[in-house]
């Protein structure tokens, strides 16, 4: 059962600082709401978001504090919701990860332009989950909740775990019950309660969702259900860093995988508000979306000219992107239409073959969601859909660690050979 | 064989541009040569080290030219065996990671003065190994090497790869041919060429040394071996992080694990480095060795008195520090006892127990080398050789994500429920 705006909680509805975000709005409708731990319209049941009132002063001055500020997401503070004092909270501090300007990979692709690679795979966990769990933390904490809680199976168990460990919140993480075991390491290790759920992801999501509704659920934070709206926005700050590291200037073409769709649509929100700052100039840029074949719901309804995006049963190596429903797609497809860009998939064997790809030109060691962004700009670039002579940012959001299975088939020694220098002449490799 | 001072080719004894290094010295008979891809005395077969003409114009410019750098290790350009515009070339960039105010361990472990984890998991490919990679990459470049090489069971594999591939070198590494799959995929997924060894490590160290004085091995460059005095200079950068993330001053205590113990000699000269320049203001510290107890020949020797190192067959689970014979055993000796530091151990449990503390306090995952960190701390504090009134830094240098063995058998759900509230109700983890 959803909680709708009307259920907030008296305790919750008080002033809260969360900095410049003064409400929660309806993306459909419009309606406000005042802020509180909700993330559905009661009026029209559509998508809660942040509203804020930025910074309107002397840009350069806001410039300045920005540069000057921790090396790491809180540098952006002015523009989330988390109050000014932030970087002062215990938090795990991801962000400022590596823009690497991508020279050798251009080269196998035929980019002129420029082209770059965004690195999340440097945040505390190796993901980009990171991100939006340091800001879901900081509005758990302004909300009074003492738990904080997900459903997931794998980057985000981590980052919640990780997260709470930190910031001193009990966590309490839910995960289909026969995940490989690697994974349940990584999401049991931090020491809060890992429980294992039998059955699918999706009866995972729908016990959680009872639980938020149930008094069992008092406390509670789910950091992607009743916080929401605040989680997302962790996703802004990609975009931030990218124009702040390309020296304040908005790439012309960015590739951004898609599971939900929330990262694309808060990376277009956060490149809008950096150009109504003035922190950037206004440009026009073009987005692109890339799924796995075997999930690719936003792709096949952008392909068809669709509006409406039909679910699909996952079937892929790509499983930190496999959300066969997207909540966001809709507005996926609006912003790659609006912008020129596309949605695009590769199938498995593209995966494996673009980590391998970019492993091996940038060192760069992603996750399957990286094969996915890189093969797709492949594609795409072959389509003719993306102008290799623009400058484009290829967005790596997790780390290969945690996905070995993907490449291990197929990655492994050149030789075995016995330790003497003739064995090692015989095998070919000197030189 | 070892290739000696004498033998350098002259093709790179000519003026090579390595910013503020101007020759390599003996560490034991302070004999200097030209800068080259050597290691050992020609007078008395002791290592070489790099000696700088470091910077002597005003401290304050010097540090303002630090703080505006880039961030990562090239801030300090200006202290390191580099050309000045090593930012601009292509090579992993890594270091500038977090020092996490670590404030729910202290209040674990006891320690009021201020406790602090250096977490190196955030480098590039998540090992401290990047920082010294990267040294020898701009090393290897200057002498005009063409493969980039290493004998190595883990991290360092991973960190060659990775920087040949981003910096346009081949790679050429050797790994003993039983090591675990996912090590070899680690290894191997740069593209570069992997060897197995039929033969254990000690095997693949000699035979790496073979090549080296081997016509073969013309134009390789091995990180480990004829570029150590570059690569070890790498692990300086830790030092000058730690005191910049501090306000620049020199904590009073750090805790480092030893392997070769090359990287603990290295942090203490870069702190007299801090001091001569200025940088930071000179005051007692105290530095303290790590090791695990099934591969601890150096605190062995620290709490027999000896000055000797008497070497040990490794049997440990913290495989990253198992070197049973380390080169800078007795510098290691001489610096915790001249510092008033100390070397002490923890045996494998210990080390799994202190990985967990780490993961459930502060959320930092560490390999088990960070386990054997932090169990040594508070073996430390138990003893009451680390004073838990001072200022205390300890050194995480992997990730746990690379040794999930070392946990997986002890870590795993709290409980399996079936998807209803009445089983989780039932399990008792609400409120």
């Amino acid at each position: 059962m959803a909680v709708q705006a009307a259920e907030i909680p008296q305790n919750t509805t008080s002033a809260v600082d969360l900095g410049p975000a003064v409400a929660l709005s309806c993306r459909e409708c419009g309606e406000r709401f005042p802020l509180g731990p909700v993330f559905a319209c009661e009026s029209c049941f559509g998508p809660l978001e942040v509203a804020y009132e930025l910074p309107s002063g002397d840009v350069e001055e806001l410039r300045r504090t920005i540069e000057a500020g921790p090396k790491n997401i809180w540098r952006y503070a002015p523009l989330l919701p988390v109050p000014a004092d932030v970087a002062s909270h215990p938090n795990t501090n991801p962000g400022l990860t590596q823009l690497v300007k991508a020279d050798r990979l251009a080269k196998e692709l035929g980019v002129t332009g420029g082209l770059y690679v965004k690195d999340d795979s440097g945040n505390p966990t190796h993901s980009f989950k990171d991100r939006v769990v340091a800001i879901a933390v900081e509005a758990a904490r302004a909300f009074g909740f003492t738990t904080l809680s997900c459903s997931s199976t794998g980057n985000l168990a981590g980052a919640v775990g990780a997260a709470a460990a930190r910031a001193g919140f009990r966590s309490c993480v839910f995960i289909p019950h026969d995940l490989e075991q690697g994974k349940v390491v990584m999401a049991a290790v931090y020491g809060g309660d890992l429980v294992g759920i039998e059955g699918t992801y999706d009866d995972v999501n729908r016990f959680c969702s009872e639980l938020i509704g149930d008094p069992l659920g008092e406390g509670w934070g789910f950091v992607n259900v009743n916080l929401r709206p605040y989680y997302g926005e962790g996703s802004k700050t990609l975009a931030y860093e990218i124009c702040e590291q390309l020296g304040w200037e908005i790439p012309d073409q960015i590739v951004i995988p898609v599971a939900s769709g929330s990262q694309l649509t808060k990376i277009d929100k956060g490149l809008k508000e950096l150009i109504r700052l003035g922190l950037v100039a206004d440009k026009p840029y073009k987005i692109f979306g890339a799924q796995a074949e075997g999930c690719s719901p936003v792709s096949t309804a952008y392909k068809a000219g669709h509006d409406v995006v039909r679910p699909q049963k996952p079937k892929t190596i790509a499983k930190s992107l496999a959300i066969g429903n997207p909540a966001d797609g809709p507005y996926v497809l609006d912003i790659a239409r609006r912008t020129g860009g596309a949605v695009e998939d590769v199938d498995d064997e593209q995966v494996v073959d673009a980590i391998k790809l970019l492993a091996r030109t940038e060192g760069i060691f992603a996750e399957t969601a990286g094969g996915v962004t890189v093969g797709v700009t492949r594609k795409l670039i072959e389509n003719g859909q993306l102008d290799p002579a623009l400058t484009t940012v290829v967005l790596n959001t997790g780390d290969g660690l945690k996905t070995l299975d993907a490449v291990a088939p197929t990655t492994g020694p050149t030789a075995t050979i016995r330790p003497d220098l003739d064995a090692f002449r015989a095998a070919g490799l000197a030189g």
